[in-house]
């Protein structure tokens, strides 16, 4: 008999993508778990350096005071509107445990980030997964009849990169009876986002990153803005000290440099545009991405075949070997540079 | 109608220690939430200051790949028998989420850490509190009788400082057909721990910190150690990354440092036998205690009236207004200095 409870018996743990043994090692291009190309803002590193031994010894601030105070100034709220988190994925399991069960069922429209699934099965909740439809468009009708205690809404969605506009997801959060929560851990890259939503309903939460558009995955670090209600909740449920006073420290100096933040973003983002034009030429075309990567559909060679070969050019992307992503490979923008050299390589496998 | 869970609506978080608004203030005597009084090994700074743009940027190590294999050295053990978790309060989530559940019963021994509590609650699993004999010696034949799919055991146990034998664990373990987790947070404090039997048994494991023995309650870092089986389950329930770049090269570092760890250690162990005298002197009696702090039971002034007094002095301990412990006081252990402080004020509040 097994010591685990059948739920964990059964399942099998998120895998995530490929990490080359030596980060440094410059002749690997990586565009497969969706970083940012630039690193995170200088001042990033001056609060790193300004981390005392004191900051060590003792408990860091329960909440993050300091990085709430940041983000309550960078979007105009109150700082009793942020939880932060060790990363996205610690809101996702604070809102999870909080607001999902057996009894309590959450919904998401698919295909969509497959930690979703992983995190319901964990958490033993009811789940009801709704089909996006065929354009990618928010099927409000549908979300709605699910009845759902929750709702998790990925936008831009992942692995699609898809954008659904704030007039549909109001409509939906205005007619949910549960919690509206959107993950826009892309959203840095997007033309717009939701937090006007967050900020005027008392049943929506948007749940940040700071791994992508701030270029901080190493540190993981995330945050969520809500009600003071809704957040109050939220904060029953997190560990007692779970962000630590160095990542607090360098994700409010990331979060306070505006200038350094958007011009990355715009750099990321043009080399976007740039790079969906190329691969569509090369007979690779692409969902319209908001997000930091591109997902390509692939033909001949198969997205397995082109996957493989570029992996023994040492180009890492990603390829999901699932129903209805199988012909796709999902490709993270890089620099100039890297992108240059992936069509390089695509140019000659692609035909 | 509430939109949280109905678990989640009926109970409050865990409350920690109050932390002064500035964390330099000197003038500040904190003997209240069990930090090192010492600072952490001065390689920590140098492993901080040696942190890349790079280790920034990318993901960590889903695994914390070097701490594991700091941690084998350390302890003579397979990295495969590691778990690295965002504090001890990670690991604790994820043993959790993993075996308890509704019908998967946790037992504890009672008094003890009241997080327990809270993560039962949190995760709606059957719980059976078993009290400890009155001279805190483990109730083997209750906890078998239990019949619970996992047991914790706090060793040395938090608030009282008490330490079991591990002849008697080894007795227990042996008996239970489920998992018996013993949370080791404060063993840097103890003559003895329990590792050889999280080494040699299919069904134990370690939890250890590096908050109290190694001065980096800030980082947050928390580790266990067992069989490959039950870390490899473990591992299904822990976020993707869950320990980031920064704390894993600072812990690595702390955790290698045994020289300097073996002598802060023995320097808290000492202090603590002299304020234990000094404190009993003073008709405050305290437990025999193997962590870093002391309960001390107060007759007249009362225990409340002594933590109001201290903290008008700026002297911050830990007063537990419930049931069996409104009488008592945990003092953590400070430097020489700091002790001193405590035993003036008190030779003049406690007569």
């Amino acid at each position: 008999m097994s010591y685990f409870r059948p739920n964990i018996e059964a399942m099998s743990g998120y895998v995530p993508g490929e990490q080359p043994a030596d980060p440094t090692d410059a002749t690997v291009v990586k565009l497969n778990t969706n970083e940012n190309p630039y690193p995170p803002s200088p001042e990033v590193m001056k609060a790193i350096a300004a981390i005392r031994i004191e900051d060590l010894r003792r408990y860091p601030s329960p909440v993050a005071d300091r990085f709430r105070r940041t983000a309550g100034e960078v979007f105009d709220v109150r700082p009793e509107q942020v939880i932060c988190g060790n990363g996205m994925d610690d809101i996702l399991n604070i809102t999870v445990r909080a607001l999902a069960g057996p009894e309590s069922p959450m919904a998401y429209p698919v295909p969509t980030y497959t930690l979703y699934a992983v995190l319901a099965r964990l958490q033993e909740a009811a789940v009801r997964e709704v089909p996006f439809r065929p354009d990618f468009s928010l099927p409000v009708e549908e979300l709605v009849a699910a009845r759902a205690r929750v709702t998790y809404l990925v936008n831009p969605n992942a692995p699609t990169g898809t954008l659904v506009p704030v007039e549909d997801i109001a409509r939906l959060a205005d007619r949910l009876d549960g919690v509206l929560c959107i993950d826009e851990a892309y959203v840095d890259f997007a033309e717009h986002d939701c937090l006007a939503l967050a900020t005027s309903r008392p049943n929506v939460l948007v749940m940040r990153s700071m791994s992508k558009g701030y270029a901080l995955a190493g540190l993981r670090f995330g945050f969520a803005i809500g009600s003071e209600d809704l957040i109050a909740g939220l904060m029953k449920v997190k560990d007692s000290y779970n962000v630590d006073a160095v990542a607090a420290a360098a994700a409010s100096a990331a979060l306070a440099d505006r200038v350094y933040y958007e011009q990355t973003r715009r750099k990321v983002m043009a080399e976007r545009d740039r790079l969906a034009k190329a691969l569509a030429g090369l007979g690779l075309p692409c969902l319209p991405s908001q997000a930091n990567f591109l997902l390509a559909t692939c033909f001949r060679p198969t997205a397995g075949e082109l996957y493989e070969s570029l992996k023994r050019r040492r180009i890492l992307v990603r390829y999901f070997d699932s129903p209805g992503l199988d012909d796709k490979l999902r490709i993270t923008i890089g620099t100039p540079e890297q992108n240059d050299t992936l069509i390089a390589a695509l140019t000659e496998l692609a035909r």
